[in-house]
């Protein structure tokens, strides 16, 4: 399927990212897997469209593709809502949009999370219009953008003081602005962090096989003039060992009930790494990348992607014709390897069950 | 410098790789910056040749640029032979090229053992004139490419003992045929316990950032009927978390008296990775790797590479322009991580103050 490219010349000067948004009816997505290089828009209205750049990571990142998912299956509501002859089929039809856009990546837990709150919404008014119920749904799906913002602002504002006594971090992948709707959950602790006038340096995986590492984490925080220290996710032992890394932060996908988180493959090895050089080791979330539903991280689904992703690089093959590849997405790292998870609800500690349970309830 | 490549349509068949090779008195390298997509050579008669060759990673692996870079200086004592008016003189040349050789790359030991080795041969005939020295040294220089696959096949002999039991091995970077004179230190292994039955996958880790796990492993591996399977150095965390890796057998480029041995950066990391999972973790080498002029890993000088080995890929840019990198080539694995160094001498256990003292001495 082609994407619709969709340049929106006035953005692309702004300081603020704005991964999601919803113009004139449109659902506009930056497209990430333009950057660095170009700086453009993928319009995701049609439900085919929203799959599509979820699938392929024209929008990527746990909150990121929940919000997403959420707007695009408002926009399918909308769509709809004049073509059923009541209610009960806007409903029905609803659902399937709702199972494919859940279906679109296994891994991460907030797709669910939030098509659920949105189509849950439509259920609760079986006695209203389904325009109307379309437009309640719109409105709540976009509300989920300042929402996201403001949660980060928070898990922020929490992780910000543990930061305090270091001078580097390194984080993995992309947990910042463009994999949330603003801000960042690891980068956003890193940015108010940096905001309360920490001098860190800090250090970004490269994170085989996509990059988001090199090509999204550097490109977002030189815009906010942070400059960051690009290495190959190979190196993190190394700097590790030299005492360059005072912590590490990474966000997360799906955490478990007992304090597993799933992260983009390489997250385990860090937390490895920096267990063995005593390194503090934290993983910056919602409450909403939290699975009530499983005890462990045993349970979470880790998606196998294309073998290209690793063997294709820039269009350019890198191994011979044949070459055998896996390709996991995401690694699972246990709960006693993580010295805090960093949420909107406070820093939780061990024991995870204890405090994940709390912060669930508050 | 522009590299003279030079198609031997000949080798281009053979199933027997010859990284280098001595062809009417030209030095012939295997040019393994053009693999896997082309297989082409690149003419190092010239000192220059030679250095750029080095340098540029034309040929890489310890023990083969140890081998080129003495037979580089031989070619460099044919040429200088008829044109100095003694032996004194020639001798006093020769030590510059030899200075310029192994100042060429500063972390693998044997580019300055085999360096010494034929330069000594030099040293010890003063009498002789200096056509007939140089004739020798090159005699001497090339017989270092069998020695080297001697070699290369005891490490592999006494190796593939250890790995009997695994039904699966990790290896880092390229330590094979293309690292060597043929056969490999740590793939030489791989070979034998092929070679005696023992069913193997082998994982390869791609090595960022020059790629040589995905670009000439799995190459060379191939083409001996071994189909290995690829992951990205971030994923061997995983892979090991799942049980999927039995062994872990790399390189080195320089081991100390103690034991601690450099290689390929991300190599420390894996030994860590290795010990968390109690998977042993072997290094396979010639004794011409040990540096008997150093105590510990403290002591071996880790090259610092350009960045854009880590910033550009096939051409390709992959991060923002202006990021800063920092690009270790090496990184030093301790000896209390290192389940056994696997030499032509027999497998060295810790403590390896004495069993590196023995081997040095048989």
């Amino acid at each position: 399927m082609e994407p619709i490219a969709s340049t929106l010349p006035g953005q692309a000067e702004m300081n603020v990212l704005q991964p999601i948004s919803v113009q004139d009816g449109r659902v506009i997505l930056i497209d990430q897997r333009q950057l660095p290089e170009k700086l453009e828009y993928f319009d995701a209205t049609e439900l085919s469209q929203m799959v599509f750049a979820i699938k392929e990571m024209v929008v990527r990142g746990a909150p990121a593709i929940g919000v997403a998912a959420a707007i695009g299956l408002a926009a399918r509501a909308i769509q709809l809502a004049p073509e059923c002859a009541d209610t009960a089929e806007f409903i029905a039809q609803l659902k399937i949009a709702k199972n494919t856009l859940q279906d679109s990546r296994p891994t991460a837990v907030n797709l669910r999370w939030a098509t659920e709150q949105v189509f849950a919404l439509a259920c609760s008014q079986p006695a209203s219009a389904a325009s109307v119920i379309a437009n309640d749904m719109m409105k709540f799906a976009q509300n989920l953008i300042d929402d996201d913002i403001r949660i980060n602002r928070s898990i922020g504002d929490n992780g910000a003081a543990l930061l305090n006594d270091c001078l580097s971090v390194l984080t993995h992948c992309n947990a910042g602005a463009l994999a949330t709707c603003g801000w960042g959950t690891a980068l956003g602790v890193i940015r108010s962090a940096v905001e309360n006038g920490v001098k860190l340096t800090v250090y970004v995986d490269e994170t085989r096989p996509r990059q988001q590492g090199a090509r999204l984490t550097v490109w977002e925080l030189q815009r906010d003039g942070i400059t960051p220290t690009l290495i190959t996710d190979s190196m993190a032992g190394y700097m590790m060992a030299k005492g360059k890394v005072d912590a590490v932060i990474v966000g997360a996908d799906r955490i478990a009930r007992n304090g597993d988180a799933a992260n983009k493959i390489g997250t385990y090895s860090l937390a490895v790494l920096a267990r063995a050089h005593e390194i503090p080791f934290y993983v910056a979330a919602p409450i909403s990348t939290i699975d009530p539903l499983i005890a462990t991280g045993a349970e979470i689904p880790i998606e196998e992607r294309d073998p290209d992703e690793v063997l294709v690089i820039s269009g350019q093959r890198i191994a011979a014709e044949g070459t055998r590849v896996e390709n996991p997405a995401f690694d699972v790292t246990p709960a006693h390897l993580i010295t805090a998870v960093i949420t909107e609800n406070g820093v939780l500690r061990a024991p995870y069950v204890k405090s994940i349970t709390e912060a669930l309830e508050s």
